[in-house]
């Protein structure tokens, strides 16, 4: 699927963006700065959800929206109105991205202070895209985080995202995107899933029913029309003493004609006693086959507490606090410079976790031989995997790593402003998060007190921080 | 400003709903109820933030939505592979809201369980935008809220909003627009300053003075472009021994050249401790003018604990809170049938409080001879303001509405499809809401334990509600 199709119709264009960016870039370009080599690193300081991973999602968007960064007439029209000198105008008007980015693969398991992301290239072009990258970024991997939460307290079963008419307005589209990438089966949204090519899902409003006023007859027109795709829901009246039998002679009328009922959904009261009594009667009827679906203002727990509970519940929809990512509602994730004209730099902070890391690095996952994540170094983008490293905010914590395998966690994508490999479509980067997560030791993956997976640095990149301090610590 | 026109260039269109809303209208379509007149309530049933108020946003968005809400060749073609007849895409093809809807003015003060919109029509198309309207209207009011309660608490000083890095991807340019809505000076957002018209405000990037190497260099650099619109940011390095002294020098050689430095901002450490000094040296230097702007992870409560330690700050940057609404991140604001087919209609609840009202209503708000708002009530559409009320969940509590002076609360913003009256701009809805704000209680709008405002229904909408129930509670 080429994304960059599906998204063509509304390109977000270079002023999504913070008004400081091109305040900035102005001075770059007038003081002839703006090319000056610059590296950034894109990464977060906090696991969100009080979990011990997260899944790094918006790869496949952040690309086509840097290649639909640019400045029309209208965006340069707009910017001379808020003061933007012309002859700057002029120059941003054959503005593209030329520079590189170096991302994971979408669906990747993550962990806070490791670069996401590296971007290079002048100082005016990686710059001016701080904005759109923290913005799509953080959005993207807080959600298809949340995600895989849902999807691993529902243990097998399956998890819709619902969460359009509560979700950030806009928002809606990449939340189901990025839901999907973290494991959601399919998406209530129509748009997204047309845009990204996910698997739509829905049942029926209690509205419809109530425009009825009769429940069964509202049952009959909609398996009429709906026929083996019919979930009728059952709790506008009362669940079991109207929506289940009269879901039942629908099922009967349906099974005559030579068709199954598909679903029934269930939406308020409790769940897990409805949920029993909902099972035992389809299947005292022979309707074993039709799945039940649960839903109202579900997240991980209540999943978890369902599930524990032995309700019968086949899918989960998931709405509000999956398309919002609730209780975070955001990811901290932050974009640093690393290095400038050549030289590595830091940005001075009280402690050492508000440091920043220096220089163009990268990162390794060692596995051991059973093929499990055991630890992530961040290092010198030109020295090999270390053998060992230290805690970036306490080095007197070392971890060797020669008995584990490293693997590369970042890789180019575009160089020179260039596509440079493939990037997975949705179902892809779903595959690949599940395949991930399955590598993760579930001690990681606990919702509470999850054990922590290490990420350190190298002796060189300690050492290299250490010489940049210096003057500091002795200032 | 015409808002169809900025915002031509994405449009929604009528992919952006849920999957269920289409499957209902095949069924309206097929068995020619697609214009059995309807109608729908939206309301919410809790306040944001704990507070004692809403402000009302997103109306001349979902009216434009609205008008974009159709099917072109691209979505019926996606709707026929997701297995939709095509006779009954035949027929969306033409579909466009004919209908009417009521809307408070943007920037109304609102509360829970009134109707704040009205949507009338037949069946299909009201049904059809419940998505569109919920999500629009959820979130902006949800925004505007927040920027209400941050602009309270910052007692005259300026907020802006900087949210768009951490805002839930697409949803930034709607937050911003709500956040202006709900009293904020500017933002950070050059997208939606261009497309709702609101001023954009920005100082540097801590990546803009390492990548000098030499924070005077850097703000010199600034300070040669951007002249008396210079805000620069002093805490890349250390703001009381670097950043300040940097900043009165450059203050010093803007003065030279007869322009005086615009602001300075903190970014870190301690606010308050901080802001102080840094205006002790500004003023002891000359500079009383020059503007303290500070940020980090700001909220109303952050905002007021500021002002009450007496730091001198002149702007407040508020992101994450106000851009994501936290901590609660989605308002839970339903669409509801009240009317089918002529009748009015309920949906059955266990307890009045999820019990909906019926028939088609409408809200008169009471204001005292001062001018302060009393109450709200919900009454039938054909019923003239009522003179008294009891609470919608407690029929034993009544009020006496005589004394106070009623005023609509809702008025027609789509007849028939057609736009009525203006809708106003964000300046025009900022105002208003400065306004409503102005009216409304101070104990309403306090941030712990607000005074709950009252909200009643009238004697025949009790009535009628008291009807429709009677066969279920004898039955």
């Amino acid at each position: 699927m080429d994304l960059a199709q599906t998204e063509t119709p509304s390109p977000l264009g270079g002023l999504y963006t913070d008004r400081y960016q091109v305040s900035m870039a102005w001075v770059y370009w007038r003081e002839g700065r703006a090319d000056v080599p610059a590296v950034f690193d894109y990464f977060f300081r906090t696991l969100p959800f009080g979990g011990g991973f997260a899944v790094f999602a918006g790869a496949a968007t952040l690309v086509e929206a840097i290649e639909q960064f640019r400045f029309g007439a209208a965006e340069l029209a707009f910017l001379r109105g808020e003061g933007f000198a012309p002859e700057f105008l002029e120059a941003l008007r054959g503005f593209a991205f030329r520079g590189s980015i170096w991302l994971p693969p979408e669906g990747e398991v993550v962990f806070p202070f490791e670069p996401v992301a590296r971007v290079e290239g002048g100082l005016l072009e990686t710059q001016l895209l701080e904005t759109l990258l923290l913005n799509v970024l953080n959005f993207q991997t807080l959600i298809a985080t949340k995600a895989a939460r849902c999807v691993r307290a529902a243990r097998g079963r399956a998890v819709s995202e619902f969460g359009l008419r509560r979700a950030q307005g806009l928002a809606g589209r990449w939340a189901s995107r990025a839901a999907c990438i973290g494991g959601c089966a399919s998406t209530s949204n129509l748009d997204a899933a047309r845009r990204y090519g996910l698997r739509s899902a829905g049942t029926m409003a209690h509205s419809f029913v109530q425009s009825y006023g009769d429940e069964l007859a509202a049952f009959r027109a909609f398996a009429a029309v709906h026929g083996a795709h019919t979930v009728l829901l059952l709790d506008t009246y009362d669940t079991l003493r109207s929506g289940l039998p009269n879901a039942i002679t629908v099922a009967r009328e349906l099974a005559a004609r030579g068709q199954r009922l598909a679903g029934v959904r269930i939406d308020s009261g409790d769940l897990a006693h409805q949920a029993r009594a909902v099972r035992q009667a389809l299947d005292a009827a022979g309707f074993a086959d039709v799945k039940i679906i649960a839903s109202n203002q579900l997240d991980e727990f209540l999943i978890r507490s369902l599930l524990e509970q032995g309700a019968p519940i086949d899918i989960f929809g998931v709405g509000t606090a999956l398309a919002t990512g609730l209780p975070d509602a955001a990811l901290d994730g932050v974009y640093k410079l690393a290095a400038c004209a050549g030289r590595p730099c830091l940005k001075r902070a009280d402690g050492l976790a508000k440091q920043t890391l220096p220089g163009r690095k990268t990162v390794s996952r060692y596995c051991d031989r059973e093929g499990w994540f055991r630890a992530d170094a961040i290092h010198l983008a030109d020295e090999p995997p270390p053998e060992r490293m230290t805690d970036p905010h306490d080095p007197s914590r070392r971890l060797v790593l020669s008995a584990w395998q490293p693997e590369p966690l970042l890789r180019p994508v575009l160089e020179n402003g260039r596509r440079v490999g493939t990037l997975a479509d949705v179902s892809g980067a779903a595959a690949y998060a599940a395949r991930r997560l399955a590598a993760l030791p579930p001690e990681h993956q606990r919702f509470e007190n999850p054990h922590l997976y290490q990420v350190g640095i190298s002796p060189r990149l300690a050492a290299l921080r250490e010489e940049l301090m210096r003057p500091w610590l002795e200032g």
